[in-house]
């Protein structure tokens, strides 16, 4: 293997240290990476991305792109002896608040650009659980979620152009730096979730939304998930489009610090003036139920707070349980969650497994965490996974709402597709990544 | 060519007199469609689309999808010696209220499903001036925009699933029924804009959004088109995500009946209570230049009306000036917009023709309209235009906003995108529709 063009060309940004190295080569998941990889690179320059696709085309070597590895699915996993290529040197922010758009590197953390974009009254509104570490070309190409999708969707519908280094070398240039194009086909959003397996992002153009004026939010609980999901659909029906809408069920609200009951985050965007109204409005769909409310931008996203600190909970409770932790991630048609529900907690029930649930109820997404013990290995973990994506098939559900298909899910999300939808993605990758040298082993 | 199948499967849905099938052979734009084709059929099921994709694969006959044959490039325009495929007669609604989506067929036209789903509160946001006549399934395959994009985006945006009919005869289910899936490549934005070369879309699965509670607008007039373009700018600087904000120049104001002055629609949709704040605030940013307002939703979208007058006003001048009609459809990033004004002024000034100029400003999209002699031949149309791409690309634009390729465009993405990336869209087009049998001769 010649690693002298490593060395060569990235320096000490080329990190040979095996035990530095095995810090690499896992995500968030309980995917086991492989360790024995040639090492890390941090390149700079797209320049350098297309050096190393070139060196690895010719000397057979996976490349593993990473931001900050907080997938959930294995999806930047290394899991062939290859090379970890980490993007987060790449970090330049170039903001342009009179064209509403952003030019970011692929390692920017979207946390770190909404601190920049603050000054401008702008946001990126895609917030995962993890965006203080989560970067944009980890959100891209994971086509991330997040708190406020119910309003904003997702990262596909907030990057208007990208750079990419293909798996044969070539550098594209897809998209536009304008609000719409139609100029082709949507490589833009084929790279969009692709998770590092067609092409490696260098540069995005994103779309920068102004932070609303206002905004209303309550916490309410209630003692059934079935009411629960009808006020949110309540909601929707009479005219107000929610801005979040965060579901966390009783043992869940109560290991974040909440009352052990079934408990909804509702937040709703306003213009300043018209809080006190929206609030009565919401405030009547939810009947009493109601816990505590927030006005003002900023007091609602306060309001979230139980809720972001759920996974912290969850990696603590797992360890204390001695255990691996699993955090899915399945959507079901909103009026479909309440049997989602009670699905997943008899099947948890049959797997002798704790239940946390949590989720995205705006969406129709739940996040159930769970944790096996070590010694039982991953597969019970995986064998439970797959009568979860069989359940939430069955009420016409998706078995990935936002983590991606990583490892974990590359069998199953055929349960819902089917095989000839298969057959077509293996095609598109080899169109991109003829020698299968971008994140093997995942999606395609 | 054995017309015998379709005279049996589609009986007297296939027409085979050539002074109809005439009708069907172009599309809105100058295009003109080859005539000579072997007729129009009319599938009702996606059973039949498979087998006519079978027959025609057998057949090397080619297939020109069609919805109401709005496009504006060429998109929709037979260009070969095969036969029209009109989805007119598929048009299913299903409308589920509580999951917030709805079921249709390719043949739904926009304003039709409007009218069933103000019943419940809500609507199909994309409003391309054509809406009353043009479908879902064509502007799905045409990623069309329209007047509400500022807020809303585009089709895109609001396409949760498709089932479509490949070029190979295979049946693909993409997507899902819930707000959001990662269960893959993102297949569904691949079709959408495709513009009928990969797939035959025989159903979709479509997010609505609730009708928003209240609006305001105003319209005003402006000497010059830079405060103008500033003003729009300002509006999004202070936390107001615009609704619509449309622009016409002083010859087109005039032509829909306005004040022959720089005219700009602008709308914000607000809550109920706080339309007098938010109309203050807009005032305050257009500073003594409203010369109309209007309050409430259905106020602020007939406020819009001049504008959505302006196609057939076109139609008429460029009739009576005895030309060929060629509106066209660029974008610049928003701060490019006087720029890009001025370039085509002059470049309208070059070539002795009329220029007509709206757009949706909001989005840097403009849609310059003019008209050459029929003599002239559509040579001279047809430098215009590669003239105007050159311009706007040359300011960081794009040669289509939102009407997409067809064949007027497709020598000049590569402008815009460079060569590498059209090599990749060939490539795509091959996976989907090997024989080349799905409208050919448009996008790659
Ligand atoms: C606590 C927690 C909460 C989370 N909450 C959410 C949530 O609410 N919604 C959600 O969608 N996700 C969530 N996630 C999953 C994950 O954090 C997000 O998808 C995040 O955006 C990933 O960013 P990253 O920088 O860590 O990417 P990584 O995990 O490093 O990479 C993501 C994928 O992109 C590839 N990749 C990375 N950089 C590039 C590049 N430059 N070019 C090409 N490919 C690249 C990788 O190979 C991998 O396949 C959560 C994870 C955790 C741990
Ligand atoms: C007055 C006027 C105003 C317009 N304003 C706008 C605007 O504001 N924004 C905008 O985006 N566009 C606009 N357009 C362009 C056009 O009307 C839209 O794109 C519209 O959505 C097309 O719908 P259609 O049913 O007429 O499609 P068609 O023109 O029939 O077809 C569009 C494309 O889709 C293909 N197709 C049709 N049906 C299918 C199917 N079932 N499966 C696969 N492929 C299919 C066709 O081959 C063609 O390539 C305007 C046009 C006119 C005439």
């Amino acid at each position: 293997m010649d690693v002298g063009f490593l060395r060569k060309t990235f320096g000490d940004r080329f990190v040979e240290d095996s035990s530095i190295a095995a810090l690499y080569v896992h995500d968030a998941s309980f995917v086991e990476g492989e360790s024995n990889v040639f090492g890390v690179v941090f390149p700079e320059t797209e320049g350098e991305v297309v050096e190393l696709v070139r060196w690895a085309i010719k000397h057979k070597v996976p490349l593993f792109p990473q931001g900050s590895a907080t997938s959930l699915s294995g999806n930047a996993a290394a899991t062939a002896r290859g090379l970890v290529v980490s993007f987060e040197r790449m970090t330049k922010v170039e903001i342009d608040p009179g064209d509403g758009v952003a030019v970011v590197g692929p390692g920017v953390r979207i946390e770190e650009l909404n601190v920049e974009l603050a000054r401008y009254g702008f946001f990126f509104p895609v917030d995962p659980g993890s965006m203080r570490s989560a970067t944009i070309g980890g959100a891209i190409a994971n086509g991330a979620g997040g708190m406020r999708g119910a309003k904003y969707g997702t990262v596909k519908d907030w990057v208007l152009g990208l750079r990419v280094v293909t798996g044969r070398g070539d550098v594209l240039k897809v998209g536009c730096k304008t609000f719409k194009c139609r100029n082709g086909y949507d490589l833009v959003r084929l790279f969009v979730g692709s998770e590092g397996t067609l092409g490696l992002i260098t540069e995005a153009v994103l779309k920068l939304a102004p932070v609303p004026e206002s905004a209303v939010a309550v916490l309410a609980y209630y003692d059934d998930v079935e009411p629960l999901v009808e006020d949110v659909v309540r909601v929707r029906a009479s005219r107000i489009w929610p801005l979040f809408a965060e579901f966390l069920d009783a043992p869940t609200a109560a290991v974040v610090g909440l009352e052990e009951r079934d408990t909804l985050f509702l937040g709703v965007d306003v213009n300043t003036g018209a809080e006190e109204r929206v609030l009565k409005r919401l405030q009547s769909i939810v009947r009493g139920r109601v816990a505590s409310v927030a006005v003002g931008w900023s007091e609602a996203m306060k309001l979230l707070e139980p809720r972001r600190r759920l996974y912290s909970a969850q990696v603590h409770l797992a360890q204390r349980g001695g255990g691996v932790l699993v955090i899915e991630d399945v959507a079901v048609p909103i009026s479909k969650l309440p049997d989602a529900v009670r699905g997943l907690k008899k099947l948890a029930e049959k797997y002798g497994v704790p239940l946390l649930l949590g989720g995205h109820v705006g969406d129709g997404n739940l996040h159930p965490a769970t944790w096996f013990r070590k010694e039982e290995g991953p597969g019970k973990a995986e064998k439970f996974i797959r009568e979860m994506a069989e359940l939430v098939v069955g009420l016409g559900g998706t078995v990935s709402a936002e983590h991606g298909v990583g490892t974990l899910k590359k069998d199953l999300i055929a349960l819902e597709l089917g095989d000839a939808v298969l057959t077509y993605m293996r095609e598109l990758k080899k169109v991109f990544d003829p020698y299968n040298i971008l994140n093997p082993g995942k999606i395609a």
